[in-house]
């Protein structure tokens, strides 16, 4: 009855699962391991006047911690409540309603209901087969006038990474603010020399997006932040976040979590070892695996002759409490996106699948759950 | 150059200094008494699992105690990243751009900064000589056609309290969403008999704005909830608020904060008292003082011939390291609003005032800080 009209016709995201209890979780892409030590210690001297207080409503602490991380100054970094409120702000921002919002599809499901609740349409292009980047994409964007476009890199949910070149091919021939969403860019091979921050200098048009909620392992925190020159930074953080968008614990978890790089470092090697085997496992077993810089893998589960074979496996693998995620679209719904887990996780991830590929003509194999 | 021409018009909310040390820092309202020993025994007790995860996106179990708190259902509650982000929520739920939005004067900056954001004109009332609230309020929205109107009550920054009567004529007869915002509501006098819980289901237009900043002590900790009508509250649950907008610790600390009521009355009375003596001692030097049911009182400083006492005396105060709030608009300018201290805070306020009154013909006293 009071509800806005334009929001009554919009449908809300609707986020992963979180099951309870012992459950293996593989359906929402967080880390496996735990945070940084030092994240705990930190945790542990938490005064109650740090709760009594007001938060820095700049959390200018943390953004020195990630300025010398990415070599870059404050004032080209703003702290969000977590990776989400960025994505949204930037819309407040950069883009005046009924202008449109460029995509690539698939994609993450948030950007298109963040757009939609900010009444600006979507101009979209979809990937190709190979989930690349069509040559065309800056260009569509262009003529259909978006005045920012959004882009997970590495993508989400294929798990492919679009080199730096084609990056800054879209950042110089896009006419808007380019939002790159590098949630998953902590678990990139170095090899691959991927590193977007050298283009902040060069493209004032450039918005890179970070969490701590992956690579830092701190879901749970909510703590993003967005890198950018400095003309893009400063209306966001000094008019169009909340006051006071951060609190204070999370600036202080998220400085400690992002001074340890070391530690971080291991975690994201060990997932992308972890990454190299449980997508040899998954072919072995007939899966056909797209390469993942991410710490998920996008899995196409053979047809068999049937229709919904990557439904009912998906079905199949709760029943042995081990969810992952199973998208209802056109291009997703033979596939199902995999989290990486611990290496006991992905072990067991493998050996119920074969149960399940072996029994495949035994309807009784799903419960004898005596194995476990 | 990318900034919305709409955003780049738009001066940002200005939030109260957080100064360093040992200063006294009577000037953002917050409680001065640490939050509930419980609060910092659950936080003790954060497992490295619960910073891992992603929270749980409904803030159930906060809603639940919340829900037994207040006599209502979780349905009928939303929790909210500080009271801040349900202001923000209110209006991109409630409020077609370019439909003004309803406010009286003074008031909170905040409410205008963010309708600007939304693109809503105002329709502003002011109040009384004497801070009250004049009969033609909800007329004058009506006919300006606001679809939301944001009332604080108790108010500030004069600390009046509305009566109930006063909040249930109003939501009887605005045409829009009244947003109450109680931040306040904790240092009420529990003898006035003010419980606007009892409103919300006669009133499906009544949004009732809770906050643990100040009457729970952790305003570092960014946690606020909305109390309403199911219709109010479901379209902000599961649309246009972030999906994961509280962080898991915020909802721990907050369930625990808010569960152990007996230690917040206790606080809660403490500062009633301290608010009593302190509003005696500053009638004492001279000053004329508003009524107050909030953490604060509002403070005129008589002007001895001169223009500037108000914002003279904020300055010496600053001297001697003590932060109030001076409001730079035509009604305040005369006016300091000074947030209940400690007790030993508090007195030290009145012995440095009382200082400054004694040597205000001589301009050495505040030099001599020998005695603090």
């Amino acid at each position: 009855m009071y509800e806005r009209t334009h929001i009554r016709r919009i449908e809300g995201y609707e986020p992963g699962l979180q099951p309870d209890g012992d459950a293996i979780k593989l359906n929402t892409n967080e880390n496996p391991f735990p945070p940084s030590p030092r994240v705990m210690a930190r945790l542990a001297h938490v005064l109650p006047i740090m709760l009594q207080r007001y938060p820095d409503p700049l959390a200018m602490a943390f953004r020195l911690v990630a300025a010398r991380v990415h070599g870059l100054v404050p004032d080209q970094i703003v702290a969000t409540n977590g990776g989400d409120e960025l994505l949204r702000l930037a819309l407040a921002t950069f883009v005046d309603p009924d202008r449109p919002v460029g995509i690539v599809s698939p994609g993450y499901g948030l950007y298109s209901v963040l757009a939609a609740l900010h009444r600006a349409p979507l101009s979209e292009v979809p990937l190709t087969e190979t989930w690349q980047l069509p040559e065309r994409t800056a260009s569509r964007w262009n003529t259909d006038g978006a005045q920012l476009a959004f882009l997970t890199n590495p993508h989400a949910p294929s798990g492919a990474l679009f080199p730096m070149m084609a990056i800054e091919r879209l950042a110089a021939s896009f006419q808007g603010v380019l939002v790159i969403d590098e949630a998953y860019v902590d678990f990139v091979d170095p090899a691959m020399g991927y590193d977007t921050t050298k283009l902040i200098a060069r493209y004032p048009n450039l918005l890179l997006l970070r969490t701590l909620s992956k690579g830092y392992s701190l879901a749970g925190l909510r703590l993003g932040y967005g890198l950018g020159d400095e003309s893009l930074i400063r209306p966001i953080l000094s008019k169009t976040k909340d006051s006071y968008n951060v609190d204070a614990i999370a600036q202080l978890l998220g400085a400690s979590a992002l001074d340890d790089q070391a530690h971080a470092r291991v975690c994201w090697e060990v997932v992308r070892r972890e990454r190299d085997m449980l997508s040899r496992d998954l072919q072995d077993l007939g899966f056909d695996v797209a390469p993942s810089q991410t710490n998920f893998l996008l899995v196409s589960v053979p047809a068999h002759g049937k229709r919904d074979e990557a439904r009912e496996l998906y079905g199949r693998l709760v029943e042995r409490k081990i969810y992952v995620r199973w998208f209802d679209t056109a291009r997703l719904r033979n596939k199902l996106r995999i989290t990486i887990g611990t290496p006991e996780e992905n072990a067991t991830l493998v050996r119920v699948l074969r149960q399940i590929a072996l029994g495949s003509s035994d309807s009784a194999v799903c419960s004898d759950r005596s194995d476990e």
